[in-house]
């Protein structure tokens, strides 16, 4: 562990079973001074008790900015409005909460958003001031950076890009919709989409890996037995590569960055689909023979991108520099 | 018409077959001044002339703001890049010719941008500073307010809602993919799902008005024979809703605006489907039950919207007030 700096500061992951605290020097995150990993609880009091039991356990000094990063929809003012994993915390002003209870600057942000802070800070996303981030987890979480500064929308809400509807006859969607992105190119669609191929008959190598039972396949049984040559593993990584890019190049018509970085638990395979992205990328951009490309880079960051860029957000926000356009 | 003030402005819209020039007063774009329409040619020098006679036909005093709104996708710095009215211009930087030419401050921008721009500042979108411009022509063009400001992407090119893909096995595109949004949402789109109902024997009453040719109806046909209350007309437009708000709800999900103003042509016949619109847009949000409504305004400046805004834009780039939020 390095020594506590005054540039430390706080980052905290809420995940759907752990909550995630790390303090580190702002200015070189890998530099962990200190960290801690407590289960996630439900309801506003256990969660704001468990946010105040993280920063006691990693917190070096008072005052330190800590981030918090959330999986769900999070206002501009910090407040949580609902997410995946915590049924009962709905519309809790999470920031101002913690903001009474502690004496440095705090943050509250969406997870896939403070991720996209941090690869635009330290990681992939350096030296471009316009980029999209897409997580590819379970489902699909995203961020995105413009000219410099995390892009929001009116409430905060931006940037849910798992649910944009790419095909309105497809699968059914927990959020009651049909057809939603990350039923197709998330780690849950690897393995939805190799499921049925197992049921056909196919994928026997991905079969195999889950225990022999077709239903059981899992979005890393495909790539672990891709990554050993399944020719059917590898056609379902193509498919899913195909539906990626799909949604990839919808993005890239509304926001137009100049950079798109992959994170998320799927993107440990990157090497299996990246390239094959890429190349349907260049080819579904509209006018695609008259503009740049747009080079899509996998994540630095790992798991602990949400952790980072909280806690990097907060530093920032507390003290936010000039914009770098007019 | 009315006097020329110091605060006068130039706006040019580049359209398919004419360009149209007014020179209005920027604090009340209704005052307008001079216009002028003359055809448009193909080919950057031609184009140029064209621009450059338009300035001449209603310009007062030397030095005036000039801007133009154009079709496709035109970069920060104001170069075209390409477009579907004009297969002769390919990356020209038609800002810096202008400026050359002209004593004041020139801004290029795509066409459905400053729409946005004008309903921003003097139209159905002003109070708010996060909305989300929709143009239904016979194609989709978009433009985005964020803080107060024109959100233009990396390069210039955000905001191509048009080709958005929505149903990847749907009809052809132009573009080369199928399934876009302005397949179904569109004017072309609104012609395109009535005439399959012709072909089928229904729409009886707008297969009447295009002549009796279930081939030739086209979507004012549609929106003329549901406004005297046919309904199988009206059952055309409710589908036409669904791809709308479909569409809409996508742009909500990843842009997060607080208004949504629509414009273009088919707006005309507003009444027949924005509130049914609407209806479909609040279920189609995630979390539908827990955010506020984004409400739906049609566009209060019609056809001169291009115009207008590019004159206004013009006008505020030579002089970018301070952004609304840090």
């Amino acid at each position: 562990m390095a020594e506590a700096t005054d540039q430390t500061v706080i980052g905290i992951d809420v995940g759907g079973t752990k909550i995630r605290g790390l303090a580190f020097d702002a200015g070189d995150p890998a530099s962990i001074v200190a960290e801690s990993r407590i289960d996630t609880p439900d309801g506003t009091d256990r969660l704001v008790e468990a946010l105040l039991e993280t920063v006691r356990r990693v917190q070096q000094a008072p005052g330190t900015p800590v981030g918090v990063g959330i999986a769900g929809l999070v206002g501009r003012d910090g407040r949580f409005l609902v997410g995946p994993h915590l049924p009962g915390v709905i519309d809790a002003p999470l920031r101002s909460i913690l903001s009474e209870a502690l004496d440095g600057p705090v943050a509250v942000v969406n997870d896939a958003a403070a991720a996209a802070w941090a690869e635009h800070q330290v990681g992939a996303g350096q030296g471009s001031d316009d980029l999209v981030m897409v997580t590819l987890g379970t489902g699909i979480g995203g961020g995105v950076i413009r000219d410099g500064r995390l892009f929001s929308g009116a409430r905060g809400y931006a940037a849910e890009f798992g649910h944009m509807v790419i095909d309105p006859g497809g699968p059914q969607c927990p959020c009651g919709r049909r057809g939603c992105w990350e039923r197709y190119a998330s780690g849950f669609g690897l393995g939805r989409m190799a499921r049925e191929r197992a049921l056909e008959g196919g994928v026997a190598a991905a079969v195999e890996l889950a225990g022999g039972e077709p239903g059981d396949v899992r979005g890393e049984h495909v790539t672990a037995s891709a990554a050993a040559g399944d020719d059917d593993a590898l056609a379902v990584l193509g498919e899913f590569s195909g539906w990626l890019a799909l949604g990839l190049a919808n993005l890239v018509a509304i926001l137009d960055p100049d950079r798109i970085v992959l994170g998320g638990g799927v993107i440990s395979a990157h090497d299996l689909f990246v390239g094959p992205t890429q190349a349907r990328l260049d080819l579904a951009l509209m006018k695609a023979e008259h503009r740049p490309e747009v080079p899509i880079a996998p994540a630095r960051l790992g798991p602990e991108a949400g952790a980072v860029g909280a806690g990097l957000f907060a530093a920032y926000a507390a003290n936010p520099g000039p914009t770098s356009s007019p």
